[in-house]
């Protein structure tokens, strides 16, 4: 089931050369990636020399890793030793190159994995759209008149294009999780902290996580191991649940339908409530909005016309807000953090929508929420920020539909729990009721 | 040394009654609480009931603890079971009663202790002056015509005037260490987190602490360990500095020169500096405003004229100051915390002083800072601010100079080294450096 593992294998046989697979990554990079723009530089020449590197240990006997020659990029927030973190901002073009690789590019590459190119984003990481003012708009594989969701909207498309295996993306409110759905890709926003994030440009500290975005719920996993993920030990017949309330409100029936299919396919699952998610989303909201502008608020005034428009207003807005209410969305992040856990005394895996609709087209980046015309940007995470607002732990999984836009769900675990996750994941999977479908072309 | 465990042993061993003893500290608070306003509410009859229990458990031949019959009060933030937890706003008289003691005061009366009295403070803990609107001003016993200082002000006067030998006080920026100063007594701010809070009226939970006044070291680590401080193992020889840079601005000549003393005392020790005390006085000031603002806009919102005029403005306008400057600080304690412990790495005891001058007059409640009269209620934290700001263990101690206004500085720790301050405070005490004097009357 690994595509990464079977890579891995055949290079660490000699069967394939990793040179050769990071060509055939960077054919494919070039062939769509001019109307995908998913990546924003392809390392082609780091990429095979890297690639160079690890078929000469394989020739000397040496065993490069789990991920030998695994082809990977990374969100435009990693540093990557040489190059200008952009976080996605055409104003940071010019900044000092990153003197070394961020702690997760460093343990990849140190498994074997080569890396290949960075991925497009929202400027900041602030948005679901990945409608970027300097480097561009990423497109959906699946249709590419639609979005590819955001803010790692490259990562999720590299991997959905079937360009690269592997990537990396961040998830502060929904940034894995997002364009993981709206692609039909499997993405992990692990436990909070679960992840190094030593050389990943910031945005809100206390929910800022790195995680995977994958083909299979076998790669997910390798690649959390090799990245230090230290989960607990799994439960084996994990009770699960269905969250309702604001969770079924705004979701598309396709997508409610499949999470009834998943349910009885389980023999029934009762649908559980968390109090107060809509507060828990809008305090998730006014954090990132002050967080964010504290965060920028220097380059703000000093050059604010060099921001990408559609996040220097949020940014500005967000500078503004008062401390007074960001302490009262602190104070009731701990009493939603301590209903979360009473749920999670009854239950191991919350099933969830992760986008709750089709990706929206480009050309009208707008959601209908309760009636309203809102936009995507903004509006894309509902599901996702309450749940990642108290750091738990997420796959993304993608409803298997072949043939179809695709729609994707969150399983969601206590903290900690991700082994749990990935053991039921798996056995959906396994069972046909989600999985990873290659655009039709 | 310890007149607490004086007091313990007496009714212990029989030779005096707790009831006698608690009787005297009643007749005290009756003959100077009228002028002294450090008490707002005199438990007798509690008192005298507590007291005879203890008697009867000595009949009886039981232990009642290590603090027996010893008669203490609390700062008008602590609960007491069955009393409207004041936190020292009039509008609070009438609040619910509390359901059970404070912990705090549980393991003070479990150890024998006997409450006799809950103390002034000023409104919500938002000053430095203990002038509050409902309960009046307490009064300085070594000068009547002075503040106390505050916000522990009752707590520091009632152990001062000799009312009560122990007295529990709050610290967010120096509520305890400054009136300790003014009121020429002992007080400790243990490291951050360090004695429980449960049922302690919060302010500015990153760092409110709380702690006892009392006449000698030995009677406040007595209470330490009480009310369960856990100190780390002391250092015999300790490495003494003292702070230079902000700490010795604004600082009254007579203070510096008792701490030259000390130096010379020691043999002479080195001057060292923290980087940036201003803009960690600031950030302190900063978020205790935006946390108090927050805490209390919903009754601003609902009765505004109901509170201290000198404190409600201040809420208020903290309740307006932009979220993104409270991060600003939050981002920017950090650093400070981690050029704090760097420079513990060479030290292992800090002097700085607590108040830089004796007691403002209540009819002129100003300080002198740069140059610039400002108000007491909001200036006189200018060197204890910056240290509880990172969470530092902080004995202040008085100097000793009888027949003058009480002077006193901050015996400065690094997280957990209590034990260390405790002995080294003893030390400078037995050599008669530092004391409580009685005020003359």
């Amino acid at each position: 089931m690994s595509m990464l593992a079977g890579i891995a294998a055949d290079v660490r046989s000699g069967r394939r050369s990793a040179v050769a697979i990071a060509c055939s990554a960077l054919a494919a990079l070039d062939r769509d990636n001019g109307e995908l723009v998913a990546a924003t530089r392809i390392l082609a020449a780091e990429a095979l020399d890297a690639a160079a590197a690890i078929d000469a240990a394989v020739a000397r006997g040496e065993d490069p890793g789990p991920l030998a020659g695994v082809p990977f990029g990374v969100k435009d927030l990693f540093d990557v030793a040489g190059l200008a973190t952009t976080a996605g901002a055409g104003m940071r073009r010019d900044a000092s190159p990153a003197p070394c690789d961020a702690e997760a590019v460093r343990r990849l590459k140190d498994a074997g994995a080569v890396l290949v190119a960075t991925l497009n984003m929202d400027e900041f990481a602030y948005g679901f759209a990945t409608i970027n003012a300097a480097f561009g708009t990423t497109r959906n594989p699946h249709d590419r008149a639609r979005l590819a969701g955001g803010s790692s909207g490259g990562s999720a498309a590299a991997v959905a294009a079937g360009m690269l295996p592997l990537t990396l993306g961040s998830d502060t409110n929904g940034s894995i999780r997002v364009p993981a759905a709206l692609c039909g890709v499997y993405g992990l926003k692990p436990t909070h902290g679960g992840l190094p994030m030593a050389g990943v440009f910031p945005f809100v500290d206390s929910f800022d996580d790195i995680g995977p975005f994958a083909t299979s719920v076998a790669d997910l996993q390798l690649v959390w191991g090799v990245l230090g993920g230290a989960a607990e030990q799994g439960v084996a017949a994990p009770r699960v649940a269905r969250l309702g309330g604001w969770f079924e409100r705004n979701v598309a029936p396709e997508l409610l339908q499949g999470i009834d299919a998943i349910g009885a396919h389980l023999g029934g699952i009762p649908m559980v409530e968390l109090p107060e998610v809509e507060a828990a989303r809008s305090a998730a909201f006014l954090m990132t909005a002050v967080e964010g502008g504290s965060l920028h608020l220097p380059e703000l005034r000093r050059r604010a016309a060099e921001f990408d428009p559609q996040t220097r207003d949020r940014l500005i807005a967000g500078a503004l807000m008062p401390g007074s209410a960001y302490r009262a969305a602190e104070r009731f992040r701990e009493w939603f953090r301590a209903e979360a856990a009473r749920l999670f005394e009854a239950q191991d895996v919350l099933i969830a929508p992760a986008a709750g609709v089709e990706a929206p087209l480009v050309e009208d980046p707008m959601v209908v929420v309760d009636g309203m015309r809102v936009p995507a940007r903004a509006h894309l995470g509902i599901y996702t920020q309450p749940l990642s607002f108290i750091g738990l732990p997420v796959i993304a999984a993608p409803l298997l539909r072949p043939g179809k836009l695709p729609l994707g769900f969150q399983l969601v675990g206590k903290p900690g729990a991700e082994a749990t996750l990935f053991a039921f994941a798996a056995r959906l999977e396994a069972d046909g009721l989600i999985g990873v479908t290659s655009p039709a072309t």
